[in-house]
């Protein structure tokens, strides 16, 4: 068992305080990573404040991590002691349903283990990297190209992922037109993601604010989804959607801006049902579907990507103390595009 | 000009009456068709009684059409007199756009010519095949194999070639598992392909009155949507949902009973908007889509499939004088599953 140094939340309601946590011993198909930087995730803030159903305190959150291997279960045989790796939201899947078995481990049928908040096989309840240390089983392990600096990649491992998994899969490449929806976190990797793969991509955002950043992102076009004209303008324009907003929107809105046959992705939902129009769906061959992450697999494959193109994520490095101050901004948008923790700061 | 019998609404109240109408005379890449056989489609109750907006009257309904070629112009070189044809819901489109391009002219942005109730190139209204006798560019008709019968291919032309598209584009095949919502028109056709195309079909219906059909039709199971078991029952069962009904469903569910990853298509749809949990889309990868009929291409490829696997709709042969009766007994759901009007009995 090692101690090592983290940063907590207690409840649902105090900030988040400077604590440590017990990492388990290295077992056979262990790694045991020194975190060098970890992302601050949007869905950290709810997870510690238990928006999105009751939390279980103390909390360390972090999903989105990067560091070097320290040490090596004894049948660990693809990574070695200073390897830079990358752990993103998952330690752990069944591995046997029909999901698992396609490589799709983030809708495990039987409930995959989260990096942190969730119950690990031992029954102790995973935490996070938020921290200096955390031990994880080699097959939720993956490789950071050397291309990448490792701050600027710690957010794909959960901003990347979530972009690039329905950009692939969803046809992004030369000759296809795809439209953003959100230059935040998600959204500005999903510019640079859709750009190297070939794509002519297009910013929706409330404002024309970032439309600089979106230009230079890889952007070639940048509308303001709060002017109406917008959606006169751009209508039936896009092959792919990808939207990364988890505020309300009007899906019918933005399925209107759909070729033929076109798809709109959800990354990210507010919690309330919304309003489908249906039989537009039909007469245009619209999709209208959702993506949650990707599995490992595809994590690895993302991240080469990333390395061959030079693709990180925009950060804001900034020390542990700052943890709940970058909360704060987050939540009025003050951040472009991911604060990331530097590991070395903590007490 | 050809003046030829019909049966046609001259009004969105009265019934439909016999009538003549008039074709154009046969264009160098035109084909004058005898009919043979036409289906009733459900929507074509809907266009006579101006329920999707104004109709122009008279208005002759009719896009199930088989017959037989009478006459080719001098510039029609795949078809001869004798052979045995079909045509669908479009008699031509812009044949430039995107859509139309990638043969899929259902979607053809310049608006394509449906079969009856579009202005035509030559500035007449289209009337359909409630007829004995039809004008259709060449590009607009497809075979129908040897090994179809006329009565039983023409269903196909509409309700065949809506359920083919979507089952094929969201890989029905072997392994995998696909629900059928509704045994109707549509539904019947979905179960027959889907079967075919080697999939293991389920019928999700209102009730279990027609359970001995949708099982000798080529379903393994079948469930009443009528009993909310099933849907506890069937939670995360299918790869793979067609949703033939019309009517105001429940979008949640029906993705409930989708796998991760899972789609449902829409082929059907009611006039109001539609409530969905865009969060659990999220969660599970799920795909909402719509799906209208299939390009002109694609039509002859389900002509094909359901030829080599003798695959024809079940049908009600009437007479024309039965058509208003039909209408009526559609709209009581007393149908097993398509009434085919004999053109020879047109007056």
């Amino acid at each position: 068992m090692l101690t090592v140094p983290a940063y907590a939340a207690t409840s649902a309601t105090e900030p988040l305080t400077p604590t440590t946590v017990e990492r388990r011993d290295v077992g056979p198909h262990d790694i045991l990573i020194e975190i060098k930087y970890v992302g601050i995730c949007h869905s950290d803030i709810h997870n510690v404040r238990s928006e999105w159903g009751p939390a279980s305190y103390p909390m360390v959150p972090g999903h989105e991590i990067a560091g070097v291997v320290a040490e090596v279960g004894r049948e660990v045989t693809g990574y070695a002691p200073g390897d830079r790796v990358g752990v993103g939201c998952m330690v752990n899947s069944c591995r046997a349903c029909e999901p698992c078995l396609r490589g799709e481990e983030q809708y495990c049928l039987n409930g995959n283990t989260l990096t942190y908040g969730s119950v690990d096989a031992d029954g102790t309840l995973t935490q996070g990297g938020y921290s200096t240390h955390v031990v994880v089983n080699d097959d939720f392990v993956v490789r950071v190209p050397g291309t990448l600096a490792l701050d600027e990649a710690a957010p794909l491992l959960c901003a990347g992922i979530t972009t690039y998994s329905p950009l692939r899969r969803w046809g992004a490449g030369p000759g296809k037109k795809v439209a953003v929806v959100g230059l935040g976190g998600l959204g500005h990797l999903a510019v640079k993601i859709a750009h190297a793969l070939g794509a002519e991509v297009t910013v929706l955002s409330q404002s024309l604010k970032k439309m600089d950043d979106g230009l230079r992102l890889g952007a070639r076009r940048y509308f303001a989804t709060s002017d109406p004209a917008t959606f006169e303008q751009l209508a039936g324009a896009f092959d792919l959607i990808v939207n990364t907003v988890s505020a309300r929107v009007d899906l019918d809105s933005y399925l209107g801006l759909l070729k033929p046959g076109g798809a709109l992705i959800n990354v990210g939902a507010p919690p309330e049902a919304l309003s489908l129009n249906v039989v537009s769906l039909v007469m245009h061959g619209h999709v209208c579907a959702g993506s949650l992450i990707g599995g490992i697999r595809e994590t690895q494959e993302m991240l080469d990507f990333c390395g061959e193109h030079g693709i990180g994520a925009e950060v804001e490095i900034i020390p542990a103390a700052k943890i709940n101050e970058a909360f704060e901004r987050m939540l009025a948008s003050d951040v472009r595009y991911r604060f990331v923790i530097d590991t070395s700061t903590l007490p």
